[in-house]
């Protein structure tokens, strides 16, 4: 129980994401968990997530820094109403906006580590603060700012 | 010859980008031309990129804004230098930073264009200013900081 990942708790009807759903076959279905105070997925890259040779493409660490941010985002809505992720209402997110800072090249053939802080939430917002690492330095940091889904999302089936 | 797009004037070992190498077989491959004064790419993405049902997942986007972003940023090098695009010394860039704003859900099923414009070119640094649009509206838009790489990758075969 404690094991499961944000995204398991997904209704199956919003568990499509390529980035983080878990029944999307074709995607890279990352996990994020809390570790302490800050959010976590780790994610390996496919030897054709290339950019140059011997790195990772721009576009693949910005989408792993989104759904990371997301599903931080939701996790920590239910922390701060002090509930469990498998209780009501259900609190889920998608991004208004996304920026990522590439700060050196990001190493191919590596696990990735995505690294999540919450920087504010208010009303239906949660800002969240990202960093990826690839053995042990920082390679891209990033922003999410991501907005509640409205509650009619969860009654269809 | 006039049809080429930016990424058809990449050498074969810096072809290889997940969103934008015209020799990786698994990856978007996208391609851009000028339309006047803006830079367009089409693509339309597959039933897997998906977010929620009938919507394309963020990730996807930032990596056509980025790819089409270091595109333009060359071409538009060339251009600022009165040069074709197969003329040395060559000019390929990176991307330091990207800013997207996601505007409204963009839709799956239908052919994405991308278009973007140089807000600023100042010595190595390119900012590429492109917006998303799905049947006419624009969906996203975004900022793409685009430094221009070392001399020393074109040294290698």
């Amino acid at each position: 129980m404690t094991d499961k990942a944000f995204q398991d708790y997904s209704p199956d009807h919003l568990a499509h994401c390529y980035g983080c759903g878990k029944l999307n076959e074709e995607g890279h279905r990352i996990k994020s968990r809390w570790e302490g105070d800050e959010s976590v997925a780790r994610f390996t890259p496919k030897p054709y997530h290339i950019s140059i040779p011997g790195y990772v493409y721009g576009g693949l660490i910005a989408s792993l820094i989104d759904c990371h941010g997301t599903g931080t985002a939701a996790a920590a809505a239910y922390k701060a109403e002090g509930r469990a992720m498998d209780s009501d209402p259900p609190r889920r997110f998608v991004t208004a906006s996304l920026k990522v800072d590439y700060l050196k090249p990001t190493p191919l053939g590596v696990e990735l580590e995505v690294r999540g802080k919450v920087k504010e939430i208010k009303g239906r917002k949660v800002v969240v603060a990202a960093t990826l690492l690839a053995r042990g330095e920082v390679c891209a940091a990033g922003e999410v700012v991501c907005v509640q889904v409205p509650d009619e999302w969860f009654r269809k089936a």
